[in-house]
This record gives C-alpha cells, sequence and structure tokens, in this order.
C-alpha cells in the first residue's frame, strides 16, 4: 500500500503555441479534468501573459485543490530548454530574447514548473497515452502555424547536450528554397509544410492557374481549410497545393528515417486535418527517398489523442518524469 | 579482488570497409596486441571471405592465445545489424543480399560475434578511447570510400527500432541531384562527400576547366589524394572541388544538429586528410544553415584516434559491451 493516494495528485499541463495556449489540470491516469485556453499572441510581454494564464487558471485550481494535490506545472513551448527551463529565440513567439520562463512561473504559481518543447510534450503524450504507446522509437512531427518535433530513441525523448534536439522544421529540405517568414534559413521543412507554408504555396499556385477555384477567396481567407474545401471538390490546384506539401514533407522523412529508424512517425496538428491529400504523396516521396534496409518497416499514422489533449497530456507528464 | 583476471581478457576486432578489411586484438584497456588486414573486395562470396580472414586472424589468435582469454569478436560493417547478426543490402560491399554474418563467424571461429554498423563501432571507439571520451550526445561522421554515422544520444547508440539507425551518408542532401552510383538515389550525402563523390566532382570540374593543374593527371589518377596535391599548390579548381564537397558537407550536418544537438561532431576517415580545405567550408555552410540557438556552439573536429585503430577499438568494445 502507499501511502500517498495518487488519485488525489494532479499536475496543470500548459501547450503554449504560436497563436493559442491551452491548458489543463491531469490526474495521473491521464485524465485532463478540466480546460481552458488564452490567446499567445495577445500578450507582447511575457509578465503579462503568465499574470492572464494565472488569473485563467486558478479558478480551477481553487475548484480541485480542496481534494487535489497539485505536484507541479508541465509546459510545452517553441524553443522550450528542458535543462535550463527557458525558452530561448523562438521564431513563432512574440517573447524575444531568453525568457526564464520556468522561474517565473513558479513565482507566480508557486509550484515547480518544468518546461519542454510542444511537440517533445506532444510526442510524451503519444508515448504514454497515444498511438505510440509500447513504441521505444519513433518521431512525432507536429504540424501547425509551425512544424514542431519529438523524438524518442531507446524508450527515451532526445534532448541533445544543452536541451534543444528535435528541431526538424528548421531542417533545410530544398536548399536555397523558399525563404522562412521569420528565421531567414531557405528552403526549410516549415516554410513548405506548416500551415502558413500551404497558404504561401496556394497563393503562388493560384496566381499561376486562373482556373483554380482558389481564386474564389479573397487573398485573407486563403489558408490550409480553403485549400482543403477546394481539394474536396476536386479543384486540381488545390489538390497540387497538397501534394506538393506532401512531397516536401515526405523527402524530410526519409532523411529523418535514415537518422534514427523509428518504428513510427506519428502527425499532428491542425495540418493533418488534409489527411490523404498530403499523407499519400508523404508516403510516396518518403519511400522513394529511402535506402532500400528502410523502405515499407515505417508506420506513418495520424495522432490518435485530441490535439489538444495530448499536448497538455504531454506538459503534464514532464511533471512526474522529473 | 576479482576471480577473473582482465588483463588476460581479449577480444577479435574487424572492421569491414569497401574496399579493405582490418582486424586486431585488443585487451581491456584498449590496447591494440596485434594487427593486419585483407581486401574485402578480393572476395565475392562472403564464405570465402570469412576463411581468408581466418587464415589472417588464426596465427595471431595462437600467438596471444596461450596467454590470453577470447571473449568473442566484434564487427564493424557497412549496413549491419546489431539486432540480428546480419549485413543486409550493403551497396558497397561485394555481398548481395542478407548475410547472417555473426552466425557465419561463429560457426568458423568458435566464438561468439557481434556486429554492428561500421561508423557506429568507431564511435564507441571514440566514446571509449578517443576526442568524445565524456561526451554523451555526438555524432561520428566517416568520410571513406563511403559515407557512414554513428549517433551517441543520452550517452547510447542509437539503433533505431530495427538496428539501422544512423544512414546519414543516405540522407538527401540536394534533392534531385547527383545521382548515387550503388543506390541509384539522387543528391545523398555519401554522392558528393565521399572519396567517390570527391573524384567524381574533380572529374567534372577539371573538364569545365582546362586551365586546372588537375588536368596534369590520367583520368584513372584523379582521387583526393590528387586533388589534395593541387590544392596545396593553390590550384583555384581544386581548392573549388573541396570547397563544394565542403559546403554540401556542412549543409547536411546543420540537418544533423537539429535532430539531436550534438555536442560534437566527429569526422573520421580518409577524406579528412585535406583538412581545412573541407573543413572550413563544412564549418561555414553548417553555420548559416542552423537556427540561432544552435550557432557556435557544436564543435566540429577530426578524430583523435589512428583510423584502424579506432574502428578496431570500437568494434572489440562490442564484445564487452553486450
Amino acid at each position: 500500500m502507499s501511502l500517498i493516494d495518487l488519485s488525489k495528485q494532479v499536475a496543470l499541463g500548459v501547450d503554449i503555441g504560436g497563436t493559442n495556449t491551452k491548458f489543463g489540470i491531469v490526474n495521473h491516469r491521464g485524465e485532463v479534468l478540466d480546460k481552458g485556453n488564452l490567446k499567445t499572441d495577445a500578450y507582447d510581454k511575457v509578465e503579462d501573459f503568465i499574470d492572464a494564464l494565472y488569473e485563467h487558471v486558478s479558478p480551477l485550481m481553487e475548484k480541485h485543490g480542496a481534494e487535489k494535490n497539485f505536484d507541479g506545472i508541465g509546459v510545452g513551448a517553441p524553443n522550450a530548454n528542458y535543462y535550463k527551463g527557458t525558452i530561448e529565440l523562438a521564431p513563432n513567439l512574440p517573447w524575444k530574447g531568453v525568457i526564464p520562463f520556468a522561474e517565473l512561473m513558479t513565482a507566480k504559481f508557486n509550484l515547480p514548473c518544468t518546461v519542454t518543447n510542444d511537440a517533445n510534450a506532444a510526442a510524451l503524450g503519444e508515448m504514454l497515452f497515444g498511438a505510440a504507446r509500447g513504441m521505444k522509437d519513433f518521431i512525432m512531427i507536429t504540424l501547425g502555424t509551425g512544424v514542431g518535433s519529438g523524438i524518442i530513441a531507446n524508450g527515451s525523448l532526445i534532448y541533445g547536450h544543452d536541451g534543444f534536439a528535435g528541431e526538424l522544421g528548421h531542417t533545410i529540405v530544398k536548399p536555397g528554397g523558399r525563404k522562412h517568414w521569420s528565421t531567414g534559413s531557405e528552403g526549410s521543412l516549415e516554410a513548405y509544410a506548416s500551415a502558413t507554408g500551404i497558404t504561401i504555396t496556394a497563393k503562388k499556385m493560384r496566381a499561376e492557374f486562373p482556373e483554380s477555384m482558389l481564386n474564389q477567396y479573397p487573398e485573407d481567407e486563403i489558408n490550409s481549410k480553403t485549400v482543403y474545401e477546394c481539394a474536396i471538390k476536386e479543384d486540381p490546384i488545390a489538390i497540387e497545393v497538397f501534394r506538393y506539401t506532401g512531397q516536401k514533407l515526405g523527402e524530410a522523412l526519409a532523411n529523418f528515417v535514415m537518422f534514427s529508424s523509428p518504428e513510427a512517425i506519428l502527425l499532428f496538428g491542425g495540418v493533418i486535418k488534409a489527411g490523404d491529400f498530403i499523407l499519400k504523396p508523404a508516403k510516396l516521396h518518403m519511400e522513394r527517398n529511402l535506402l532500400p534496409i528502410f523502405r515499407n518497416k515505417v508506420k506513418l499514422v495520424f495522432s490518435e489523442l485530441d490535439e489538444a489533449d495530448a499536448a497538455i497530456l504531454g506538459a503534464s507528464a514532464l511533471v512526474w518524469e522529473k
């Protein structure tokens, strides 16, 4: 018998994205007891963001706090450093420089706080509760506003010597290719396979092909959702936008496979709503760029978890992992 | 006090390359007591190769066997599978298909045999006895006839789910680029940064520039050695051959860094004799393709170990690691 009643232990999981932040109160069984969200990009100063987060979260903490013990806070965020507790030079966040995020959170919430890359958190969530249960080697790719990744090898997250490993969205898939709107690099995976990248591809292609259905929308409504609407109506240009995106993704995935030879690659995030329009060309171009020894072995699958929950669950898992 | 006198325990380390095979008898302190070599490509059948290896090795084993105990055999070879003991579909070896190499070796030598990727073995050698002592995260890149790699993360070799992880030479660095002479893939790192790749680049460039010193050699003498001879005599075309090679290498290295964020990348193998002619452009193009958070952090260094010894030491380390 344990002296601690685990059913009363909870953690706060926070997932910070470029646009939205999601949070949830999670128990040891991976159940999200309560959750909410706020706009990340509405706060130019990180202190204001943390104050706002506290205002959103504290009523929920009070509600559960009477009967639960809060063990800590786990945070998934772009460019977050597990070892140092910092968020550093994140291109998709409004806060510049090196932010001592865990320290600021602990000062405000009076709880220990652990941070990691948002995609690392999602990978932990998938390993504990999702499609990667039981796997010791897999790669998680998050396709949202940006492209993130979490790499599990030998059953552990790869953090690298400095805590920043797994920035696969910034690997170069087409040298000298499309300039990234924020990092300035040329031809990164994120420049093509993120929602932002898809929008750029769609705008370029509709300008080239006046007959495309994509031209029925005003400029500011062109995004991965409207491309999808046109693709299901069989607009060949919209289909080509996704095919091209899938090709670039697949070419990048082949390189990742030859690095860590994962059992599976899990795709996650808003962009996967495009389904087979992206998955099929991604699979094709991954396979054709692989050495024969790697072919037809790697499962290329969509996440099984609800998008918001996976990141929250993964972030909360950090609390108990430490 | 130990009941086993470790100083009497030795292992046979074997490093199989596309052209040459090196072997050595190694003790627990990482001393190579005796060594030798034979031609890999002189044996079309793997059984004949193993017979020849046995004939080369057995006099040495007899010499040391009177006073030493052989614990086993460790083998580094291209496309070798640690989990299965096989060499599978190795593009640079004369033996095709899936070879049960460890089993064949054990049948011949009557000793347990462990195999791994030749570059993995070299990485183990560097971690135990070389420039990577004390490092928990580094990448070893071997630049020889082919380009191999061994990846250490969290202090362990990354094998992947199937034992084939770390084939970074076959990652695509220039999509649609130079066709690989053996795999057929287009634009792989090996197609540019191996000794074979450098020879191709040199032949193309000397044809374009009739004034190059490289044109003073007959076609079959163009290789990384003659390019080096011309480069130290300040032939701008020979220098450009290495610069271009270094650029492609550096671009690939940037992607590897954003994968596993290593403390160092160790370069190893015949090609590194070109020194700064390759290292400087490699460093430049690695840095310029990295996200700011990774810049000026990764040590790009040459192996400290004698080339033959590192692979033999690493292969022998497999015996005691198991």
